[in-house]
C-alpha cells in the first residue's frame, strides 16, 4: 500500500496519526468509531495554510479596501483604507478577527455570493505573497492536504472551523482542500433577499451573524454547525485551545494535534499567541495528551506550491481562475 | 434495475423526478451538474413527516413543558405550561415557529447536547400520535425517504432546512432520514462553555442564534449554512416559497416539488398557509414551473410506520431507544 502521508517525516507524530485512524476504523475493534461519528475539525490560518506576515484574509481585505473610492469609505473603513493604501501590514495584524471580519463584510456588501466567490478566487490565484512570491492559494501546507485526504479516504468528515469569516474560507475550500463549502464553520455575513425583474437575488449585507471569534466561540460553532463532538482536532494557537480540549474530553478515542511554527527558514517561527499562557502552551499541550507537530522536524515539505509542485499548482491556479 | 421510487405512483411527478436526476447526472450530457453542486433542500414539517394536528416539535415542547415544576415556570413558559397541562393543541398550533423555538430553548436549557438528543430520541420513539397511535418517529413519509435515498445514491447532498429549531430535527436526522446532523439548517440554540472538574462542558442556554423563521429566512439560512444555490427543493407551504423560487432562479437545471396535503383519509387535507396567497399558491406553483405532488394520487403509501412496515419501524424504534 502507498504510504498515506508522504510529506510527513516518519516519526512519532505521523505514526500516532496512522495508528489512531487504524484503531478507530477497525471494524469490531475495541476503539471502533462508526463513520457518522468520525468528525475531524481543523483550524484554518496557520493550520492549513500560511498566516504570516498576516493572514490571506487580511491581504484580501487590504486589496478590497484599496479598491474603495475615497468618497465611499465610511467611518469603519476610513482608517483601514489608509492603512491598506500605505501597505501597512502591521495595522491588519493588530486587528482582532471580528474586526477583520467586519471589514470583510463592509468591503463586499452588495455582492451576490457568486460574485464574492469570483473575487476571492481571483485574489487567491493572482495576489502574490510578499516573501514567497507565489499566489496565496499555493501556500497551503502539503502535509495537511495529505492528512485531509487520508481522513476522507477513511470515511472521516472533515470541517474547517475558523475564527474569521467562514465565507472567505469556503469560497475556495473545495478547490484548496476538498472540503465542501457546507463544512466550513465560522462567522457568516447576513444576507438580504431582493427581487429584480422577477428573479430572486441574495445580496451580502454589512452585518455578521453569530460569533466571529476564537476560543470558546469555536466550540459553540462546532456544536451549532456540526452538532457532534469531534474525535480529531488540529490547531496552532491559543484560540484553538478550547476546541482541542473539547475534542479531548469526549468519551470516544480522540487525537489532537498542535502545529508548532518552528521553521524560520522554510516558513516562520512564532509563538502560539501572546502573553504568559502562550509561553507554557506547548508544554501544557503535551501534558494534555495532545501531539505537537514540529514544522521543522515533522514536515518533509511545507507548501503545496512553493517547492516541488509547480505542475499541480498550475493546474489548481487554472481551476481557480476558471471557477466562480 | 430496481425501481428507485416504489412508493410513488407511476405518473407525471415520479417521471419528472427520475428524468431530472438522470439528466443532471449524465456525464457529458448538456445538463450535467458536477457532484459538488448537486445540492437538494427539503423543508421538514409537512414535507418529510406529518405536521398535523401540530408538529412533532410542538408535541415535544408540550411534553417538556408538562415536566416543568410549577415553581420553575418563568414568564415565558407559564401560559404555555398551562396550555400543555390541559392538552391544548390549538394553543401550540397558533404559535409562530420562532415562539415555539424559544419555548424549546427554555424547556431544555441546562442540558448538554448529548442529553438533549437522548430526550428527543425518547420522545420520538415513545410518544404516540393522537390520531394514528404510533410513535411520532414513525410518521415520516415513505415516498420522501425513497426520494432522499435515490438522491444520495446519485451523489446529491441533501439538506433539511427548517424554520423551527434545527437541533430538534438533527437530533434524529441520521436515524430517520440518513441526513447527517451537519446538514440540517435552521435556528440554533446558543451554548455556554463550562469547566467542571477539569472537563469542558457545552451547555444549552435559553437564547437562539440566527433567524428562526420561514420564508426569506430560509434562503439566508441556505446561503449561510450551505453556501450554494440548490438545484432541487421540496416544500409544502407558503413559508417554503422563497426557497423554491431561489432554487428555480438559478442558472443550473432545477426541480422544485410542492407537496399538496389532499388526502384526508390517509393523512390530512389542508391549505398551504393562511390568507389570500394560500388560495392561489397551488395554481401559482404550476405557473412557476414547480411540480405539485398530490399525496392522494402520487403516494402509493404514506407513512413509514403506520401501514406495512412494522418490522422496519420496530428496528428503528430500537435504534432510537439505544441511541443518544
Amino acid at each position: 500500500m502507498r504510504k498515506p502521508l508522504p510529506s510527513w517525516v516518519d516519526g512519532a507524530v505521523s505514526e500516532q496519526i496512522v495508528n489512531f485512524v487504524r484503531r478507530v476504523t477497525k471494524l469490531g475493534g475495541p476503539s471502533y468509531v462508526p463513520p457518522d461519528e468520525r468528525v475531524a475539525v481543523f483550524d484554518s490560518d496557520g493550520t492549513l495554510w500560511c498566516e504570516q506576515p498576516a493572514s490571506a484574509l487580511a491581504f484580501f481585505v487590504m486589496q478590497r479596501l484599496r479598491e474603495i473610492p475615497k468618497d465611499c469609505a465610511d467611518s469603519l473603513t476610513r482608517d483601514a483604507r489608509h492603512a491598506a493604501l500605505r501597505d501597512d501590514v502591521a495595522y491588519f495584524r493588530g486587528l482582532e478577527l471580528d474586526e477583520l471580519s467586519l471589514l470583510l463584510a463592509h468591503t463586499n456588501a452588495g455582492l451576490t455570493p457568486e460574485q464574492f466567490v469570483t473575487q476571492a478566487h481571483a485574489f487567491l490565484g493572482s495576489a502574490l505573497h510578499p516573501r514567497f512570491g507565489v499566489p496565496f492559494g499555493r501556500l497551503t501546507y502539503r502535509p495537511m492536504l495529505e492528512l485531509l485526504a487520508f481522513l476522507h479516504a477513511k470515511a472521516f468528515r472533515t470541517f474547517i472551523v475558523t475564527g474569521g469569516g467562514a465565507e472567505f474560507v469556503r469560497a475556495s475550500s473545495e478547490e484548496l482542500y476538498g472540503v465542501p463549502r457546507d463544512r466550513v464553520a465560522g462567522a457568516a455575513v447576513d444576507y438580504t433577499f431582493e427581487r429584480l425583474g422577477g428573479k430572486i437575488l441574495v445580496i451580502r449585507t454589512r452585518s455578521l451573524v453569530g460569533d466571529a471569534g476564537e476560543g470558546a466561540a469555536k466550540v459553540s460553532s462546532i456544536q451549532q454547525r456540526i452538532g457532534r463532538r469531534p474525535i480529531f482536532a488540529v490547531g496552532n494557537s491559543l484560540g484553538d485551545r478550547p476546541m482541542l480540549e473539547y475534542t479531548r474530553a469526549g468519551t470516544q478515542p480522540s487525537l489532537c494535534l498542535l502545529i508548532n511554527h518552528d521553521d524560520p527558514t522554510r516558513e516562520y517561527a512564532y509563538a502560539p499567541g501572546v502573553g504568559e499562557e502562550a509561553q507554557t502552551f506547548l508544554q501544557d499541550a503535551i501534558e494534555r495528551g495532545w501531539s505537537v507537530v514540529s514544522m521543522r522536524s515533522d514536515f518533509r515539505r511545507i507548501f503545496v506550491g512553493a517547492d516541488n509542485a509547480r505542475r499541480e499548482s498550475a493546474a489548481r491556479d487554472a481551476r481557480l481562475a476558471r471557477g466562480a
